[in-house]
């Protein structure tokens, strides 16, 4: 029935999708349906929401910083306020633990983020305001001239929520409007933030379409979207096909795109760190698996340690910890289908299943935590096979030979966000350590020492990001501000304008007297 | 005959190429080949040269940036000392004028970018070093861990030559090894510059493969070379056509590529400027189209004037100017062919051709400048057929009916790298120019007032850039230090690695003493 279905956010107006078609969440716990219809947008309504967000991304470079800061942060305030509501509906959808999971760690996360995105915007130091007054030329970056969209995850209900997320924030910090489709495993969640969103910017006077919202819609449809002349440029963050889907069509039309497709987070544990302290190694291995059922970007799913007296034991611990733990509730039944069909691929390819050998009888999307064993020698015939993302509760560890062959499995690397590598405590180790690290450090965006890579924080150092195919460019980071509102920007150079007519970044003063600028090539806050 | 080709430069060794074809380039002025084989590799060449170059990455990144300065720096001077046939040859090969041009425009230049490039490599500030003490992430930019494919363009024998110029400087600076396509064009200059860098690398102390030079390949080896899992980054600089197919490929692998491909770099004329100065801007018109045969990727070749009492004057004095030259020499057949068919399509398409109408008859490659002119109303039936890049002596005048016609015009612009807005110095146009200026801000990379774009100053607020399909991605600049070093970088985050384990960059202690550092939120030359 048309009128039980949930409207749409176009162009600042809650109202009908233009189609009849529509989808519904379901309930991790159980396997059921939950209630509400949710439509999916034909063509129609896309083409709509991007010629608004056209007219409303020149609405906003007349409004300048002041509002969009305000607006974040009102809604930081807001979302605040409706904690119950969100933390009970991502429950819901999500079956992540309402507490601390939801409300405790990931909401004050996204609140974080808006306020964090609302000082570097207020701040403007984020633009790299560069004057040479030599020459008399200036720059700086500024918005795309078009709506950014955003395709948020299913594992963040809120902190990268296309509503809300640290996409939506760094988008709107550096001046574009965006047009976002929401998750369609938790679109009662992202109902509610925009519903926020759309108070709020009511309230901050914020043009009507700086913030839509669709809640689905065909595949075609989306490439059809982030190739659209009027699309500024689009963030994704998903699956390896869909990303690569996307991309391809983006980048047919010249629009950039940043995609955070997937990563095996490889772990190497080197020869004295493994021998020094392996129940501590294990349980950290365990822990960072297991957290969120898996369903981490940053899920260590490749453990490289070497053969040896300790590495039996390793392995034995880090099994009996995950063969402890009950089956783990999923966010959705494709990642149950992913983890089934990464479970018989790497069965098929000769790696041995350590642990999750069972099938769950209770009701739900639920999976057994997952552990598969190989030898180095057996990865290295095949490297590109066992470092595919299996998103959920399922890791590979490789034994290898030696550090030598610890180095040649890094060498087969192919891009991902994190590598990390533990090492003995006294400096045992670091003649492995300067042989492997050269060579993974150019496959991976976050280099860690004796740390798990889960946990991602919001730090300006932070990158969130790494070599294809983790995402779709080594340069951006989609996590920290001001970092990634650079991922929305676009360099702007002034020659030679009148002095009336520049920007207040490039102008002679500085707009907010704290504001960095690198003039004459040294970083000041001073005034010209 | 095999014993009289060229040698190309692979891992440190002038050797023959593995195949047997070849090439000889043409002297523009008399249309005829000019003596030196030049050999077009097959794909074992380019296969060995990658190999060496990934090789290279990794020796780079032990040798740190002090050889690579002082490299770039000793090549700067010893290309000084070899001016004398450095001018002979570029001016043989391309007809560019010895002096100015060559000897006194472009060489100095071209010294000016590799000693820049120096500075930056030895300054470290362009690796944006970030420290977050609080939770001790560090981040900076580094090397891609593969060597960077550069493909020069025709127009700049030196200043964007794939050996010795800008994106070479660039690429080097920021760690990575070269390997170096010859524009067909003028292999003998380019032989020239690898035979310098070759000598110099190896005083120096360079890796092997720092700098290696293939002359030619066929189109599908360079879709196969920039798509190459070896490869780090690509920069090019040519053609659509040619720039197109190389994005889709290195695209598809997800490769970097930085491409300068295309800008019609359009000049709005307000009213009351063109009735206060038209002579003085028909002059600059005049002047900006012929500079260097209109062979610069800023020529203005689309100017936009209203229809009033003084268009038909301006028109005229452009006309005459024009007409009032010689034919021009082009750099090769290619750009003939290009402008013939670019005539042919504006006549087809309605512009009606005011100068240019006669066909050289002197030997070689010549062509009259050539003016077309068209109603706005016209340009707006077909506006992405009047605004291709005609790279060579035609530009196109829009006459619009007025300025609400101009901002229209603007609107219907695809990306360019310039786009310039004369207006009346008392600021009575100041109504029309900020009706204009918001719309045709977010079409080019650089904005310039009352000046026309041809020119490109290397200072680091500059951006030789802008939106597709003038460039590839609208955050990179071309031209401009350090700022152009960005392009062939990867983010590289460091989370508790150990303090004898970071780069220098990212210690306690400035590594320099001057060197900036984003420490806390703020930039600072000093220590922690």
């Amino acid at each position: 029935m048309r009128s039980r279905t949930f409207p749409i956010l176009v162009d600042g107006q809650w109202r009908p999708a233009a189609g009849s078609e529509t989808f519904r969440a379901l309930d991790p716990a159980s396997g059921d349906p939950l209630p509400g219809e949710y439509p999916i947008s034909p063509w129609s309504d896309i083409d709509e929401a991007l010629a608004a967000g056209a007219r409303a991304s020149f609405e906003m470079a007349v409004l300048g910083p002041g509002p969009i800061a305000r607006f974040l942060e009102a809604l930081a305030d807001r979302i605040e306020r409706r904690k119950t509501d969100l933390v009970a509906a991502a429950n819901l959808e999500t079956a992540l633990p309402a507490e601390p999971r939801l409300g405790s760690v990931e909401l004050p996360r996204t609140l974080d983020q808006l306020r964090k995105a609302a000082a570097a915007c207020r701040d403007r130091s984020w633009t790299r305001a560069t004057i040479d007054t030599r020459t008399d030329i200036r720059s700086m970056y500024g918005p795309l001239g078009g709506p950014v969209v955003i395709m948020g995850p299913n594992n963040f209900p809120y902190a990268y929520n296309a509503l809300g997320g640290g996409d939506f924030a760094a988008a709107l910090a550096a001046g574009n409007p965006v047009l976002a489709k929401a998750h369609p495993g938790h679109p009662m969640t992202t109902r509610i933030l925009a519903e926020i969103a759309h108070e709020v910017a009511a309230e901050t006077g914020m043009p009507r379409a700086a913030v839509q919202l669709l809640y689905h819609f065909a595949s075609e449809d989306g490439l059809r979207l982030v190739s659209h002349p009027l699309a500024g440029a689009t963030a994704f963050t998903g699956s390896r096909p869909s990303g690569l889907a996307l991309k391809r069509a983006a980048d047919s039309a010249g629009k950039p795109i940043y995609l955070e497709m997937s990563s095996a987070n490889p772990v190497f544990i080197l020869p004295g760190a493994l021998e020094e302290r392996p129940e501590a190694i294990a349980e950290e291995l365990f822990q960072s698996c297991t957290l969120a059922a898996g369903q981490m970007c940053t899920k260590p799913g490749l453990a490289v340690i070497p053969d040896g007296p300790a590495a039996g034991g390793f392995i034995e611990m880090v099994r009996q910890a995950l063969e402890a733990s009950g089956p783990m509730v999923l966010l959705g039944p494709k990642v149950l289908d992913g983890l089934r069909e990464a479970s018989a691929r790497l069965s098929l390819k000769g790696a041995e299943r350590l642990a999750g050998k069972r099938e769950p009888s209770d009701p739900g999307i639920r999976f057994y935590p997952t552990l598969f064993m190989m030898s180095g020698a057996r990865f290295l015939e095949d490297p590109s096979s066992f470092q595919v993302e299996s998103f959920g509760t399922l890791s590979v560890i490789v034994v290898a030979k030696d550090a030598r062959e610890m180095r040649e499995i890094a060498a087969c690397l192919d891009g991902h966000l994190t590598g990390a590598i533990y090492s003995r405590t006294d400096g045992g180790d670091d003649p492995e350590y300067d042989t492997i690290e050269p060579v993974l450090r150019t496959k991976v965006g976050r280099l860690l020492n004796d740390r798990m890579p889960t946990g991602v924080a919001v730090s300006p150092a932070m990158n969130h990001g790494g070599p294809f195919p983790a995402t779709g460019h080594p340069g951006f980071t989609a996590v920290g501000f001001p970092a990634a509102l650079m991922r929305f920007a676009a360099l702007r150079c002034y020659d030679h304008v009148r002095a009336d007519r520049l920007p207040p970044e490039l102008r002679d003063a500085n707009p907010t007297g704290t504001m960095w600028r690198l003039i004459d090539g040294d970083w000041t806050q001073g005034s010209i």
